[in-house]
């Protein structure tokens, strides 16, 4: 199974790699195919929203042959960043059938749930069936040591159930699940 | 195929009924079995949602024989009847991996498309499937005919699209399935 | 200033009536009047959501005196009790106006914020000022002691934050004040 | 007064700026004072979020002169564009206690709404004051004519109730207003 993360921000000092990162990991120690889609490689300007850019291309290729998304994202302001946005707007079609498992981080206490809540939304106008699990990673700053590895040991199971969900809906699935 | 109809609110008048109705009759023309769940007759008391009730027992019945489920919910306030929420909250695993698809109604222009975007964030939670498409009984008071029959011919290409994404869903999807 | 506290959720053995007293007593000690309005007392039928019931102008009546609103509200499947939606909806131009501060309660980590922001969208439709501050109570079956004192005293300083806002807006708001 | 209009989307061919104008042109006559705030003039990398650009120096300058706030958006798959909550990110603290209104643009038939519902509760976390009246502009494409003269009458009562809330809010409210 492959199964691509989709990193949402693309700010300067962004937090939300370490989550990427724990997550790449967690997914690779699983035996599950992975990659992280950075949105900092797949930005466009706004007034090229057709899909035709060469970064649409490159993003579709590898969603068309994605069995399932995680995508982390902060949360800025209560709701998602606007680069992670522009990016996923760029396709349609290509999400369809696709099980998708959302990571939120956040400073606070509130592990960007917000922002999960309203991307839900989203991939459901893109025909993916979000998943229930969620992970969430709060206070971000200090969950992590210097060498990227997370403090927190319950973030293992936590992890765990949620690759398990991913698993179950993609096994679930005929139509989003690879030939 | 067993798909039956939420009707979601309990209000004297209710308008949402006619809607119900609608999607009962295409439905059935569809070829598929249904039948209305009418939240009246699943009304309890606050202080018990445990689970126990007859009310719960009778209503979970029909949530496991069922391959998907579809909710026909008015939108007060930006929101869904507490009714509904009453009712949905009285069970949780009977609803995990069955497709759900949502018709919402309104009074305005809207058609209760907020409402519709809450519960899909409940549906989640439930372990369900949101599907895509949706049904939206925008200025429901003139919508329908004295008999009950819709005026705008339209509705007759939505139903159609709206079931064909609920029979895709359910077949896509092995869990959910009936046995 | 009278800001009375909505307990929204009417279960036996609701963890959310200690967040309430919590509340109660924070805002009696900041010297507002206020008293808990208990949904357990308001609940209506189903059908009869014509605002002309006893419970309605009895609402109503406590609603038109307030300068501001506390809610506090479980999460239940990321959304909303419906016993509070049914008490919300039974009344609709007393509450113009009016701050309305947020308490969000959860057994889980993410203090039932996803029900506050269902009900914030909810509230604007009333023409009410939700205030940015929220409370949220994670994990409140440990989060209060038997007598019912909160054991994590940080709360002290959010709630002093959050009423702090309401007063402000309350103060901002002409509108809202009592005369 | 002086009330700013955000156009929401950098996208070619963007139908939200027949909107945008229509709302500069209904202000105006109203008698307030406005101008459109291009979300393409305030792109930044995504990179750049300190609020120190040049583009945010110039979004803060209006944003703290203005007694209120009409934010014109579309809604692309169920939410807000990116770039215009890119531009949003920029700033926090000048937003504060201002009034803000929305006007919702879609191609199909339920006029933004749902962009509508995210971006009210983004603008919550901005302590601003989301009003309760909104536009929405359904059915975009057609709704204008060559010269951008709306073709549906019924759009200058709405606009009259939409603005006469919008200066209700400010005359209610003491902070945001101008001194």
């Amino acid at each position: 199974m492959y199964i691509p993360i989709i990193l949402g921000t693309g700010r300067k000092g962004r937090q939300s790699e370490k989550a990427a990162n724990f997550m790449m990991q967690e997914t690779t120690k699983a035996g599950l195919e992975s990659e992280i889609i950075d949105v900092r490689d797949y930005r466009i300007d706004a007034t090229d929203s057709t899909g035709e850019s060469p970064q649409a291309k490159k993003l579709a290729e590898k969603i068309v042959k994605a069995d399932g998304l995680i995508i982390v994202s902060p949360e800025y302001n209560h709701g998602y960043p606007g680069e992670l946005k522009m990016m996923l707007d760029m396709l349609y079609k290509e999400y369809a059938g696709k099980p998708v498992g959302f990571c939120g981080v956040s400073a606070g206490g509130l592990g960007g749930s917000r922002a999960v809540e309203q991307l839900r939304l989203v991939s459901i106008e893109f025909h993916m069936l979000p998943i229930r699990e969620a992970m969430y990673f709060s206070t971000v700053q200090s969950l992590f040591d210097e060498k990227g590895n997370i403090k927190d040991e319950s973030y293992f199971k936590r992890v765990e159930t949620f690759l398990d969900e991913m698993i179950k809906y993609i096994k679930n699935n005929i139509k989003g699940k690879s030939k």
